[in-house]
């Protein structure tokens, strides 16, 4: 088997667990697999990176962040090859750009545009382990460019998708995907099985195990991701295509996110396109609006109310403010928090969402707003009452057995 | 004026220094020059990294040790672009690859063999500064390699010489070359002008300033070295091909080498080619021998001396035990040291070497081996007299006027 591993910053911490790194790869790879490893810089390391750039500027350059972020994936690529090494395990460093990885021109949030994988086939054919600088690649010009954070798995997807891989196995301090967050809910139970859309909803619901933008390109690329600790043996929780006999499941999982923060205006002015301007320049500014509630009055004004991430407030309400005459009164909210359901099951059952609102109802959780998709219903409540919320519907649609 | 200035580890110690740094390039291009600016790693950042990879190797892989020391030029060349674009200077930061160094294959220890100056005449043509990671290059499979120590003078050096600089500015915690080691002699005067071959022999001899490989190579390519202090505005030494005016002085500089061990071999069996074989032996051991004496006895048998660097005296001593039947006896005497008196004016005057050896011979000094070239004379002594040597030298040649 080809198996493509991706460790996280905690997982190559220090040299202790570069070398318990080591261990896994060199067994892994002595149960008869070829392997490509893909690494992201010690944890710390990105973070002081950033810390000294902002001594000089709060506005670094992208291209000289880029340079300058990179250096800590080559440096674990190259311990950890050194360390396979000196275990006897035949291991090539290779940084992203070695690794033949190409992204457009995009610098601190570049996309992968292709993979030559010629130098890594070469290498595989040699029966070599390939340790890879996750996270960076290289544009058209050959100027070094990153992937943005969680870069280091989009690496590790591309290179599994590019080389036709078994699994992408993707180590971090966490084993595997939960039903929700065992520090909410201590019934929480790992799941041996996720669907990709499951996965991207609950992924950009809040949980944290795996970012959308490697899901999506999981997806996109057909790869069987399994999420495992690095610091366990446990079997972790597999990403992959729906299959047939998943569907009995109604719901997977749910989902709490605390960084909300819901913007209401009050008495905006009845002129064609103002709430598409609103939303062009907020989308202008790279401000993620989520649900989006309007309501028209007997008056002929409306109210417009909409979730954004809490910590994308403050550039929201210098957008709001320039917006000014447009309506009567501005209200803020941060707190509140949207509790998510997700399931494939939903798609072909009815009732799913009208059990959480009365069950909610029950609990006297007011609903503030509600979104729903074909396999999600989020719920936006009193950020006070997300706890129970989560507890109150992991148990009422049975997670822990 | 085109320059390339060169700042080393400790002109860019922390980020203090980096903005001094900054500042100084900043005001050399606001004087109107165009500038490419070489660095090295943060002090103490390579140390760091051979530390991590010795963590898990006393025998690190050499092409796994390019990936992980190449980095830390990278990081200072970003900060420093960074540093500089806040200032309103248009810097623009490379990698050793990005500016065009191509090395041959021989990983941490690579020599340059070309440098594309394509992508850096671009950028001066735009007005930019360039910053270069020292240090680094990449071989003809793409690979990154490293220059060894001092690597970052060589790229600095090369680059002068493939963009004909007008100057190659070279920035240390020193502010040039002196007449001899000021902590040895208080009267040392820093020199105004030194030749490439006086220099050659300063650094071979142990003057720290600049290593033989760079002044070397600024030899070969005409380069106009200035050696100066990233600490001070002082006016530094300029270290370049020697002109008509410059014969007139008759001995530049003395250089003290405490770093020498002598061997000495005795009855040595008379077999041809035998001390040939011994030094054959010791150069593949990439042991440097530097003097050598020979002399016949009556009875059939040689005593064979040479000296060579201390610190590659528990490698000789393996070499000399496999040739064990072909002599009677060995001395190890590392208390010894070599001092050297150096200037391009002996060519054309005699009596220099005459006048030494008499001062030497006032002072009760023994000269136990001597060995002399055109612009040279070392002679190895009791370590214990190694100063006293110098400061009598230095006086006698009137080198503090």
């Amino acid at each position: 088997m080809l198996i493509v591993h991706k460790y996280g910053g905690t997982s190559v911490g220090d040299l202790d667990r570069i070398e318990n790194v080591a261990n896994r790869v060199a067994k892994a790879k002595r149960d008869g697999n070829d392997l490509v490893v893909v690494v992201s810089a010690m944890s710390g390391e990105t973070n002081k990176l950033i810390e000294y750039a902002n001594h000089f500027s709060s506005t670094p350059a992208k291209r000289e962040m880029d340079m300058l972020l990179s250096s800590g994936e080559r440096v674990t690529a190259a311990l950890l090859s050194i360390a396979l090494q000196e275990m006897g395990v035949d291991a090539i460093g290779m940084t992203g750009r070695q690794a033949g990885i190409k992204t457009d021109d995009n610098h601190t949030y570049a996309r992968i545009a292709s993979i030559d994988t010629t130098a890594m086939q070469r290498e595989l054919e040699k029966g070599r382990v390939i340790i890879v600088a996750g996270f960076q690649g290289t544009n058209q010009f050959g100027q070094v460019t990153t992937l943005g954070r969680g870069g280091s798995d989009l690496s590790a997807v591309a290179i599994a998708g590019a080389l036709d891989a078994d699994a992408c196995e993707i180590y971090s301090d966490v084993d595997g995907v939960y039903t929700t967050d065992p520090r909410i809910e201590p019934k929480a139970r790992k799941m041996d099985f996720v669907s990709y859309d499951e996965m991207l909803e609950l992924a950009s619901l809040g949980a944290k195990v795996l970012q959308s933008r490697s899901v999506e390109l999981a997806k996109k690329l057909n790869v069987k991701i399994v999420a495992k600790s690095s610091f366990s043996e446990a079997e972790g929780t597999v990403i992959a295509k729906e299959s047939g006999e998943m569907e009995e499941v109604l719901v997977s999982g749910i989902a709490l996110d605390k960084n909300q923060a819901r913007v209401t205006l009050r008495q905006v002015v009845d002129r064609p396109g103002i709430a598409a301007e609103i939303f062009s320049k907020l989308a202008v500014e790279q401000i993620n609006v989520d649900m989006i509630i309007q309501n028209a009055s007997t008056d002929g004004t409306t109210n417009l109310g909409f979730t954004i991430p809490e910590s994308e407030l403050e550039r929201a309400r210098e957008v709001i403010v320039s917006f000014g005459q447009d309506f009567g009164s501005v209200d803020y909210d941060e707190n509140i928090c949207k509790v998510s359901i997700v399931g494939v099951g939903m798609k072909s059952h009815s009732g799913v969402a009208a059990k959480a609102f009365s069950v909610m109802a029950e609990n006297n959780i007011n609903i503030e707003m509600i979104s729903t998709s074909e396999i999600k219903v989020s719920m936006i409540i009193d950020q006070k009452y997300g706890e129970l919320a989560v507890r109150t519907l992991h148990d009422v649609y049975e997670l822990d057995r």
